[in-house]
């Protein structure tokens, strides 16, 4: 269904060292969760307790931002240094967004959204283990 | 695998009279086109006939950036006529990126990401004829 | 202050008979719409009266992310139709979200906002005017 | 001309304890480094020693994404932990950037984002020295 598993193993390795299929689906991980976080603000935009949920829509924007800059990233060749730093950001905030949402799970968009941010978060911090010491 | 069908089901339909499976659908092949040309355009860069490809790589990066905003800004609610203005630049866009990577199909990394172009013009395609008329 | 009258100096023109100039001012106004309505809506996030502000805050946000990738798209090569497409996707966000924050200028953060979007929509058209006819 | 300080001074501060003069003038180095490393990767891909500059395209690419993130986050209410990881990925790559840039200072482009990609990850370190220990 997508294309990015194809695109990693056709390409010359992003991160020398780093498995290709893993970078793949790290990849569609940030990409699946700024979709959610994106879509989750906007459904809390909508709901009748609004003034309860107005850090989960700035945490869901945050998230979304950084995700989305993490999968163009790690798509692309770079080194080492500079994909743990981001990555490491990435993760402190798909931490954050999945704490406040799961806060808020008796809404449905939520409860999908904090396990989105958890499949991310879990993929960033298995790049991370497998970067090369600079 | 992602969560764009779940959060879309979730939440008020993000433009009314167009199916929510539909919508998801398209806010992935969106993202999975952003994806796919990032990784054509780092591995064009890498190919020793570079300077064949370097309209390839321009169109890439436009695509990119544009099909990551259209999967953005589908996941949010939005007046008709917004939407069809910016479906409409993706569907171009994707058009012409597709055919610049189908002149160099003997690199595995232009024949994927022509197939991810194609499969996401048809998609805002399909959101374009759904779309009420305002 | 910012570089990009001297980068578009330096370089090919993006879009051929245009001048570059205007194409520079044309990408800061829009990079500055950006940031304006992306602080637009985290400035209604805290106010008082927030469920008043929830059509504000959504097209704050379309509003930054086209914005931002029109600031992208027209800092490169391209052609004049698909230059066309994205500015004016730009000019009909920014038209819509200038609207709506004329709606709470009593709030100084939309009055600023409502004052971005204008001029960002007047430099886009400006480069409507003259893009050349395909 | 821009709008930044103007936003930065009607909104509560968006990082407690840090002066919204130097986040508005971030802001704004960081979409200046974005759109001045966007329009040099696409003036290197006209250059006729182009494989001497692939090294040069990456970084100016990671670098645009990067600083464009880090100008929107920097615009929103978010805690200093999430700031400190953002900006010191921005500080790393804006060097790495300028470094590389410096090496081609006769194409005036290069020499341009050079100093663009001096002044961000200038602005990125005075911000995160004022930054709040947590």
């Amino acid at each position: 269904m997508t294309h990015a598993r194809e695109m990693f193993a056709s390409s010359p390795a992003p991160i020398p060292g780093v498995d290709t299929a893993l970078l793949a689906d790290t990849a569609l991980a940030a990409f699946d969760c700024a979709q959610t976080c994106t879509a989750c603000a906007n459904a809390c935009l909508g709901e009748p307790r609004l003034p309860d949920l107005v850090r989960c829509i700035r945490l869901n924007t945050l998230c979304a931002d950084l995700c989305d800059t993490t999968g163009r990233l790690i798509s692309r060749q770079e080194n080492p240094e500079l994909a743990r730093a981001i990555l490491q950001a990435c993760v402190l905030v798909c931490r954050l967004c999945a704490e406040e949402c799961e806060r808020h799970t008796h809404m449905e968009h939520c409860r999908v959204c904090a396990a989105a941010c958890g499949e991310c978060e879990q993929a960033c911090e298995r790049v991370l283990s497998a970067l090369p010491r600079s």
